[in-house]
């Protein structure tokens, strides 16, 4: 990269209508340039107040002011574009919107492509991939993947810890893109080797996503009953888009009553064994394939806490259960964290459940 | 603030038991110090697998290592804890875990203090409030709040839009802290007047857990029907402490079979109406209402894209409806934003119309 180009300074944020939104005016100051209105922004803007059906409030206008002479790059996830501004001798300030998405938008279709096309000669890129693991701590994965690190040098691996697992992350640093690639490859397929069954996917793979690929596979349809869960794993499934296909129906079951009457658990197994055990769990299960006329389910009963724990069952005490066609499989865990950690594990731990089960028959 | 207590360095991560996590050992090379092992650290982690029921891994032993002299801050939240290590001459840098409840934990319970008492004479503060408001844009809201601006000088006003709402957080700047928090508390004061009926909390409040208080004051008890939502509304009220005392249950009723059978939805309704209808949205209300003998519900039923959407039914297309008794009201939204941001926005605004209707009756 040339040293003219890197004098530039990314800024995200303050582009919005209201009062505090200052980056376009301040930055047009240091560059000395006025702010005009840009039509084509504005009847930009105006088409999309109207798509939303509401009258366009007269701040927006605003938000079609650029520096003069600014590049404006065509955010369509939002009201307000990114700017590049640039002056004569190459300095440029490149103003993104503050909300994620638009920013990573932005940044990925509209500025990198073009700072890429700015630098010449031979690229060395960083690289990374990733091999996601659920279900088993971080140190127990290390000793089976520990061997590995030495051999996979100039590459390098990290650890990342989460409520959904451990991910493994393999880093290429300054290669040439190709080799880079390759040796990435290479590694990531002695990782998955390596950490067996307790790896569900790669890169951002999300476990509800390879678990309704798993079921899509095998042509089954999943109903789940969720009590401490509360409807995360419903809605973990359904924000894969696509999962209508698969995904039929949950019920939470919070009060025991809905236990009773939505899922047909019997009074006697609560009353026997207690809404947090091996019992219950298998007959919400059961009563879920029932109710959604499903050939999968997932059933998840347990104390998240801050109350509710007992010596016998302390806070963190989860039962799952995942059923296919007739075969059910429960398994206790105790969780840490806290109230929210513990229903995120329980969520994960309730697809994971259901994946290995698949993954056998 | 004294220059020493300047030269001051947090750093966060890497204090994990695998061969990435090395802060501590690159902090004790800095100071010329062995890391020494900590016998109380190193039973406390035994401990803490202990009660999990696993063996400790040989592993989790290097987390027990600290370097010599260094102050151990007890982290309840997780394994590593943090490490204050100081020398002769003042220079101090804290170690604190990667995990950010556990890193928030120990700043705010351990480091903070620790500076505070470090600070002679009077102490001025950076102070914040904030005002959460849904349903309303960022623009009309401006319109309302607009006026009060120049009037709270040296105070500054923040609009911080998101998909629950926008927030107006007043900040107070370097003042002294009874002063800042007076003149916070009547800000505070004016901006609610001003927001009206839009605002539903301050600082951190969630909307379900306000709606949630709603319900206790009114010996309520809350059902959910959700389709688009898959789950999202039980899930943000259920993930507030003691919810079991009011949520009785939901019903995720992606497929519509699920809606006929059980929400009892009649069939000539979804075929004469659509699944995303008003006249649907009501039947849902009110079989929720019957399934779980619940006084009050919420129910939605949407297009969360990507695909699904008609002309006269785009995407972002979302019928809510709140049930009090047997009061119903039904409205129709159009979200803006892809598949998450519609469904995130979609469960707010179901909780928000059952807030309004309760506020009203």
């Amino acid at each position: 990269m040339n040293l003219e180009v890197l004098t530039l300074v990314i800024t995200t944020g303050g582009l919005g209508p209201t009062r505090d939104d200052m980056t376009k005016t301040v930055v047009a100051d240091l560059f000395a340039k006025p702010l005009v209105l840009d039509e084509r922004l504005l009847a930009g803007l105006e088409a999309r107040f109207h798509k939303l059906g509401r009258p366009m409030p007269a701040l927006n206008r605003t938000q079609a002011e650029v520096p003069e002479g600014a590049l404006v790059l065509p955010n369509p996830r939002g009201t307000a574009p990114g700017l590049w501004v640039e002056d004569a001798r190459g300095r440029v300030v490149v103003l993104l919107p503050g909300v994620p998405r638009e920013m990573r938008g932005l940044l990925v279709e509209e500025v990198l492509p073009r700072l890429v096309a700015r630098q010449g000669g031979e690229r060395r890129v960083v690289l990374s991939r990733t091999v996601r693991t659920t279900g088993t701590p971080e140190s127990s994965l290390a000793e089976r993947v520990g061997p590995i690190e030495p051999e996979i040098a100039p590459l390098t691996l990290a650890y990342l810890p989460s409520v959904d697992g451990v991910d493994l992350r393999v880093t290429a640093w300054t290669l040439e893109q190709r080799d880079a690639e390759t040796r990435l490859a290479r590694v990531v397929e002695r990782l998955r080797a390596s950490v067996g069954e307790h790896g569900y996917g790669e890169d951002g793979a999300d476990l509800a996503a390879v678990v309704l690929d798993a079921l899509r596979r095998g042509r089954h349809r999943l109903g789940v009953a969720e009590s401490c869960t509360g409807g995360m794993i419903a809605e973990r499934v359904t924000n894969i888009p696509g999962a209508s296909d698969t995904f039929i129906g949950g019920v939470v079951a919070y009060a025991d009553v809905v236990k009773t009457a939505a899922l047909k658990v019997p009074i006697e197994t609560l009353e026997a064994h207690g809404a947090v055990s091996e019992e219950t769990v298998r007959a919400m299960a059961e009563g879920a394939q029932r109710l959604f006329s499903a050939d999968c389910t997932i059933a998840v009963t347990g104390i998240a806490g801050p109350a509710g724990g007992m010596p016998e069952k302390p806070v963190g005490t989860v039962w799952l259960a995942a059923r296919v066609h007739t075969a059910t499989r429960a398994v206790k865990r105790v969780f840490p964290g806290d109230r929210d950690e513990i229903r995120r594990r329980a969520a994960q731990a309730g697809l994971d459940l259901l994946r290995r089960l698949l993954a056998e028959s």
